[in-house]
């Protein structure tokens, strides 16, 4: 635990509306103090803070100078915005981010008017605050603010973002996008544009503006007038040639230094002046900035467990099993040293979904396409087609932004590529925005595909065996975040029969059939049920698509009831199975059939337990089932 | 009925070998022939013409100068790929094309080895060529050809292409895209990448490069050599100082004519034989070239219904019934006069949805984003923040493309959006690739999501309104490709009660639970049942999300039957309908409750009644379903 840090000018600030009286120095000052509480804060809570860090001059400097919330500011991404929550209303509740009925890792519009936006994913920004500019200049809420999409370079180098230039170049509206380029957005980012960014300041090191910017504002009586225009001036000759931002109709300023404020606040103060149509605002930031123990760090400290501030060592946990990433990984690497065709595609997440460990070993044949999720698909799906046996790890919620790639390119071709679904169901910390809750739904209904869940880690290592050898078609499997449980691992995988699902227990009247790591809830459950003389049957149904029909309509056929479970919401498998049972008639005669899905609702971040709990599926939730159930018979 | 062209030489091509032996001149002759072939044949089955005929002779370019199928031409979304199909061994079967049985109007790996990557939806082509590349460079299927993707100017404004681009810079593989740059995709382009293309050729006019290009040609030995040297020092000149796609890695060629083999074949050749990198060849072409009711058109001829070759005049058979896209826009752009907030949304279809009547009368409140689904979905979420009413108008199957951001941007934060769902269910001649099959399942599982479909055109009329009403969060409506039924139509639309169906006739022992278009089917079933004294009872649920649970569970309890359809996969409204029956334990007692949806296969192009056929979702598949149920009584 930290001691507080001293922030006299801080205590003085609730709303931005408090920044307007002070002076450029005592926001260089105020910059200082929100540094220090950002660290202390996110060293007792744990969180996002390397980006946090990198914008505090940055947050501070468009809060002096803009108008939140009659101004939209519009955070990408978002997990920057912890410092910009401090600055708005929520300092008193900062200590309680990412925690059960705490504030949010992320902007988020029902948590306060300053969050005109919320995000999560990135490269959302300059859409958003595209349709932010569009409706004031139509008169949409009789306001008439500034539109500020506040982007990373990570970011940018996503299609979305591209398309919104794309589009906002064209409609010439007045709008503000601050590239906020650290070189990093989780990962050191790849791609063309990175370099592309990074050759643009290589070129034009940062100006000396801080006299000729000085000088404007201190001409001003006002708030702007002559002055301004002069920075004006010197602020145009900045522009490195044609950037591809000034091809695309934005105007261009930058690069400069986002941690010098006397530099940002009055290059800020002549956009704000002077706008009359898109302009981009390319700023140079340090993620980590100022906090040694992270911008040392290989990722800038971009996610922290709770730490001591004074070393900057986390108190994580100890571990008792092996991430579900990690077994991924490493059984994707053992069979990769198997066989040459063996490739991964990740967008972003070299880290995230393990494929750093495969990548050390075979970095020919690991690729990061960067945040790409469209065209890593489809990419994989030309891996595949042309001969290769390429794995595709996303995260399930960010595989929705490749969704009609996997229905368009890899199932209707049926091409072979495999899907690495991490981060299935409900995540924890990073709440609804990051929930894996649909994959199960938009992936099992489409013609062709093998959709499988991992009951525990060793079922994963099978499922990551069973893919590779699965050369007729496409597969997925979904896995959750977090700790396996524990259970004894095999040495290898071993390839399951394809649509074929495992009894787990034999009992009698009540079938339970799980897909997914609930099976260990409902494990629970029905030992507590045991002691009472209560035995339900307990399958692994491992498959969603195909289903083991054999398995399932046996178990409908001797017991009065049968009741699926899974981490996902309605339209997956239970949904399945339901088809199932009704083409069959199991329904005519009778059938207790319960189906437990997510429920109809975005579950806000928790612990995972705690989400599961609100969600109405863990043990005791899973026991009640079954006694209903038995007591209508 | 058109003659026959005379064609000499394409009548010796069965595949591109056949063209090796053929001289410049020949080839010249060949684009000739090859042109006026395509035009006779579409002439008699209808389908995409102009943009086969603005790339006549760059495939024959490509297919002299490349050799397929070892090289993997590309061609993005692949409606121009009819020359190609001529070309490459199914001119026999071209005037079947897009007919049930016949030819796919796109490339499609299952139909012949020289598509070796299919498409129907566009800017695919590049993410798939550096997939070949790389598995190539791995080794991956043993062979060593080119990966070249040819994509047009509205295509590369997507950002799906950006992705491509900037990972295939970085990547660094040997990979040729070809620019087909006609300033159309299927409407002209708008956006600011249409607008620098143009200026990239306006800056630097076709240059003659014949002379050089020829001599380069005539020195040669063998095919290439000191020559080639030679125009590429000339090629390189070309290039107007440092384009995007330089910025991106690419070596830039550009712009040629696309239409002057002469120029076009030496060029092609040199990039065949030196390209050491991605190479961008920016190739000019009109859409509809050589035709001149095409190239007259305001769609330069994009798709036509057969039609006289000498007059261009389509035969289109008599409507009786006014579309679904008709009755959409015009209800749409009545709401819009009294309602100044109301604005619509398409991506590059404003034709297609017909948001273009709209847009005649409130041009400030229509917007055309490009090819930009992603962008455009949470563009829309950006306007209803800012307190407008948008209306976002997709085809349901490119609405895939903007899946997360419909879960991101729209649901999580319960923004007002309005989406209008065109082409849902199965779509006839554009086949699997363009069908509507998966929407209910992917929108009916998020939290907060209204979900309707109509069930005739009156219907789609009360949906726009009530969607246009709707201010509390997100709505969606579907409705198909094709016209009406013909029925009445009210004045202006109702805004319905959210969340109730409507009785359609009240019978007995079987009830019939429709949503959407379906409903006539139904009608016509039970018409002919009843002429057997089966009466079931029908009803049109109108929402699939939320569900009018009085309505389902009285008919549940009434009846010994329920069977419920739709035009969509497993997971979508029958699955939430048995949802709610397990869920208030409707099965426990048996009800013989069946669920008609679209099958678990891809379905082939031909007309929508052959594919609903084909899918049993017809008249008499319902009526047989009935009696199934009921001879099981």
């Amino acid at each position: 635990m930290a001691d507080t840090p001293k922030t006299p000018l801080l205590d003085r600030v609730t709303t931005p509306a408090d920044m307007k009286q002070l002076s450029d120095d005592q926001l260089i000052q105020l910059a200082h103090e929100l540094r220090a509480e950002t660290i202390a804060a996110v060293s007792e809570t744990g969180g996002h803070l390397g980006a946090g860090l990198g914008v505090v001059e940055l947050t501070v400097a468009l809060h002096a100078v803009f108008d939140a919330p009659r101004d939209k500011i519009i955070w990408d991404v978002s997990h920057q915005a912890y410092p910009h929550k401090i600055l708005t209303g929520r300092r008193d509740r900062i200590r309680t981010i990412r925690q059960e009925g705490g504030l949010s890792g992320f902007t988020k519009r029902s948590e306060s008017p300053y969050d005109c936006f919320g995000a999560g994913h990135s490269s959302t920004s300059i859409s958003a605050a595209l349709g932010f500019a569009v409706a004031r200049d139509l008169g949409g809420d009789g306001e008439n603010g500034d539109a500020i999409a506040v982007i990373g370079d990570g970011a940018m180098s996503a299609g979305m973002a591209f398309e919104a230039l794309n589009n906002a170049g064209h409609l010439g509206k007045r709008l503000i996008v601050v590239l906020n380029d650290n070189e990093m957005s989780i990962a050191p980012p790849t791609g063309a544009m990175s370099t592309y960014l990074s050759k643009l300041y290589a070129e034009a090191p940062f100006q000396d503006l801080k006299a000729a910017a000085k000088g404007a504002v201190s001409l001003l009586p006002g708030p702007f007038r002559e002055g301004a225009k002069r920075a004006r001036d010197v602020l145009k000759t900045m522009a490195v040639g044609n950037t591809l931002f000034e091809d695309f109709g934005f105007s261009y300023v930058g690069p400069i230094d986002g941690h010098d404020l006397p530099h940002l606040l009055p290059v800020l103060r002549t956009v704000k002046a002077r706008a009359d149509g898109p302009i981009l605002l390319h700023v140079v930031t340090k993620k980590g900035k100022g906090y040694a123990p992270a911008e040392d760090a290989a990722d800038r400290g971009h996610a922290r467990a709770k730490f001591n501030v004074l070393t900057g060592e986390q108190s994580k946990a100890p571990s008792n099993a092996p991430s579900y990433t990690k077994v991924f990984a490493k059984e994707l690497t053992r069979i990769a040293a198997e066989d040459s065709r063996i490739c991964a595609v990740t967008a972003a997440m070299p880290d995230g979904t393990g494929l750093d460990l495969m990548a050390e070993r075979y970095p020919s044949r690991v690729f990061d396409v960067g945040i790409a999720e469209q065209h890593g698909v489809t990419f994989a799906a030309g891996l595949a087609a042309g001969g290769m046996k390429p794995f595709c790890a996303m995260y399930s919620t960010f595989l929705q932004r490749g969704y009609d790639q996997v229905v368009h390119d890899v199932a209707i071709q049926r091409l072979p590529v495999r899907f690495a679904i991490d981060r299935a169901g409900l995540v924890g910390a990073d709440g609804a925005t990051h929930a894996g809750a649909f994959d199960i739904a938009f992936m099992a209904n489409l013609p062709g595909m093998v959709v499988m869940a991992a009951a525990d880690e060793a079922e994963l290592k099978h499922m990551v065996a069973t893919a590779a050898a699965h050369d007729d078609g496409p597969i997925a499997f979904r896995y959750p975040r977090g700790e396996g449980s524990g259970v004894e691992m095999p040495e290898r995988g071993e390839v399951l029969e394809i649509g074929k699902g495992r009894m787990i227990r034999e009992g009698a009247r009540v079938a339970i059939l799980s897909f997914g790591t609930r099976l260990s809830e409902v494990e629970a459950a029905c030992d507590r049920l045991g002691a009472e003389g209560i035995t339900p049957t307990v399958a692994d149904a491992r498959f969603a698509k195909p289903l083991d029909e054999e398995l399932i309509l046996g178990l409908a056929r001797d017991h009065e009831a049968l009741i699926t479970i899974e981490e996902g919401s309605v339209g997956g498998f239970g949904s399945h199975v339901a088809q199932l049972l009704s083409d069959h008639g199991v329904f005519d005669d009778g059938l207790k059939f319960r189906s437990m899905v997510l429920p109809d609702t975005f579950i806000d971040h928790a612990s995972p337990a705690a989400m599961y709990e609100a969600a109405g599926l863990d043990a005791a939730q899973i026991e009640a089932k079954v006694r209903q159930v038995l007591d209508k018979a």
